[in-house]
């Protein structure tokens, strides 16, 4: 009797999660990775960090390689392979070798579709000069800090001013590139609302970043390689390298192609155990939609706990176990030159898309006692349901402290906490660390006082 | 018909916070605070910083002086002014003014017992030298930043390895101090597991500190001023400063003297609107109780950010509000040289001591991503419940990122989170702040592994 088998579609995050798990659940499966890039379980999010040389070399990006995956936890990962259909009534994938054009049909017992995501890019005139990068592969990253290194750019054009750019805004700069950001929106940062984003526009500044919002490139112009770009508001921008970060799309048509159901989202619909509506499919990662804890609903928010945390889930169900994922309540940090942003739960602005009762409220504090050295301001606004009291979401930006602040509201919110427990808890205090009201209890504080509940 | 009057016997951090809130809720109330000493209202944390010149001035450490709360808030604080006695049965309070030795009686409709707490001095022979300190008032920590600009003293000697001794011992080392603790317990940081206490430890011998444990000062010797010091193992110590840290005592008497019922652990017993037995009569801060919500019962744990927070709950009550303390769950931090150190609901001793079912674990893991620079390593210990799995206390200690997740244990243990909630957490991931699965996420699902919940 054949051993039973469990077929991974993308090898990097959620990817080789699953296929971790399932291999600690059964040592006995047979595991194999289909991956069509040469790189695998590698960490996306260090990108900006390899561009801006505080990563010396892409191989420090890499967990582990294919080498490891085989001889320490005998799963097989095939590089270059690229799963091309799935064919659920015989359980079988048709996989192409990219290298040698061949194609071989794999019989499969449980299947993962880990296919991540891909940058969107628009139709923009003259996207094909050298120069022009979207940053998403491994490969992509290498190119570009290789491009930088040949061609030592002086201006460096971002397009969209969301977290990836916001990251690579910090990198251009460390390597000596004067930086402008063009955003299509009236404002950066997607659905945050502006007391934080007005905190990050003039971080920007402060560091000599040019924000052009409202706008769209429209074309880039060069010589072989790019030179500058025209906007759709009349600018003409000198830039010898490009950015396009307008946001990614799910690698879901696989799916779509054989019947497996899209959320409105356009990612693959999973439940909690990350099945598709297909027995024996799995999905996870970038390429699926998340179960938003406040929102009660799925959405598309693809980031690199979800994924990992999705993938294992799915690894232990395809290999006999019993998982659920947690959900996501929309929690994310990032950091751009020496400023720390970072949201959990839901924004004012889509409590009222949402059409929520809701108050908030902001504060400004400082992330040390008032008396001890080096100690920054930090911003906090939350929300929370008018009628209930329970927290809704948490923004906060400053030079310090807000990571793991950010955690706080995160955890609270999860557990359906109020504004007014949340002013009660019992939180560490020491002067390096926070005033002696911590600016989570202050902004809970401050917040309760417009309730009346 | 007079005023009601709200009495505030000692004006730091319980006493100024319950007369604000009694302010803000009542404009007409007559408020009233006395204090022996002649600072209120000041940061008793920051002394160590003080001691250390990060902060170079007391006047640094005071939040409002008494100009402030007469013109800004109407409320009287009369320093050097110490209550002798209560009267119960006649509501009033027996005040001798220490400058000019006389006495008065004031009648009161709401009294607040905000008298502190006491170092715990052992009865060691030379006490009385020049350059033996504790370090409870302001002018202590006055004392001794003065004692060191005039005596430039080389060898210090702290008795005592808790938080005030780790921090002081921080603070000497500033100064050029050549630092020897001595601990009676075998080990440092009182209920602290050991797994952690060596790490603390390490710190300690990194930055030359000698650290003598279960031993005790027997005396202090020199000619008018310390030079050296004796134990009871029959060392012999040079030292030109000592400091005692030996703990502290409430301030209670005054409560007990006329009736008010004490806790076991010596403090003013309190509910949680912080009266005691007698009607009309408060107590908050570092002379009165906490109830612990892990424990399920009143604890002596004195911390500043609890005094503020009972002050508060003291004043809003007595001033006709309804407010409730909503308890503490034991997180303390803090910072040694450059190892911080965290906790919060109950160790691994404790839970043994309780005689609870537990399971515990530690892991070691790292504050950022596996390939961010700076990154540095973070243990973290967790105990929960062996029969529900729900999280009871953690600890941790690592040379970054400590503080602020100690706040997300501190947040989930408060509602009662299992570990497999906690690993299950939506936690902000960037590279910079930690690696993609958080420290905390680690700890939760590998204690985890050891439930069957």
């Amino acid at each position: 009797m054949p051993k039973e088998r469990f077929i991974v579609i993308g090898a990097v995050a959620a990817g080789m999660s699953a296929a971790s798990r399932a291999r600690r659940l059964k040592p006995d499966m047979e595991i194999i990775g289909f991956e069509k890039t040469g790189a695998i379980s590698w960490a996306a999010c260090g990108m900006p960090y390899l561009i801006a040389d505080k990563v010396k070399s892409a191989d420090n990006l890499v967990h582990y390689d294919v080498k490891f995956f085989k001889e320490r936890r005998n799963i097989d990962v095939l590089l270059y392979h690229e799963v091309k259909k799935i064919f659920p009534p015989q359980k079988t994938v048709l996989v192409g070798n990219i290298k040698t054009g061949e194609e071989k049909e794999y019989t499969y017992d449980k299947l993962l579709i880990a296919t991540g995501a891909r940058p969107l890019v628009p139709p923009i005139k003259g996207i094909e000069l050298k120069g022009v990068f979207t940053l998403r592969a491994l490969q992509e990253g290498i190119s570009i800090k290789e491009y930088i290194k040949t061609n030592s750019p002086r201006n460096g054009l971002i397009i969209g001013a969301g977290y990836i750019g916001m990251e690579m805004a910090e990198a251009f700069a460390a390597m000596g590139i004067k930086v402008t950001m063009v955003e299509k929106m009236p404002n950066v940062l997607g659905t945050m609302d502006d007391e934080i984003t007005q905190v990050v526009e003039e971080e920007l500044k402060r560091n000599d970043v040019t924000l052009i919002k409202s706008s769209g490139v429209t074309e880039f112009q060069g010589n072989g390689s790019i030179s500058r770009v025209l906007t759709d508001n009349g600018l003409t921008i000198d830039a010898d390298i490009a950015l396009i970060g307008a946001g990614i799309r799910p690698n879901s048509e696989i799916a779509k192609d054989v019947g497996i159901e899209l959320g409105k989202t356009g990612a693959i619909k999973v439940n909690e155990r990350m099945e598709t509506n297909i027995p024996d499919i799995y999905a996870a990662g970038d390429c699926a939609e998340a179960y938003h804890l406040i929102l009660g609903r799925n959405v598309y928010m693809p980031l690199g706990t979800t994924a990992n945390k999705q993938g294992r889930v799915a690894g232990e169900n395809a290999s006999g176990g019993n998982a659920s994922f947690g959900g996501i309540v929309g929690t994310a940090v990032f950091k751009t030159f020496d400023l720390e942003v970072g949201r959990t739960g839901i924004t004012e602005k889509e409590a009222k898309a949402e059409g929520i009762d809701y108050v908030s409220n902001i504060i400004q504090d400082e992330s040390r006692a008032f008396y001890y050295p080096d100690r920054q301001e930090i911003k906090v606004k939350l929300v929370a349901n008018k009628k209930t009291g329970m927290l809704l979401g948490a923004q906060m930006a400053g030079h310090e402290g807000i990571a793991k602040r950010v955690d706080v509201f995160a955890t609270a919110i999860t557990d359906k906490m109020t504004a007014r427990q949340i002013g009660q808890l019992d939180l560490g205090y020491a002067p390096p660390f926070s005033p002696v009201y911590d600016p989570i209890l202050i902004a809970a504080d401050e917040l309760q006082k417009k309730l009346n509940v």
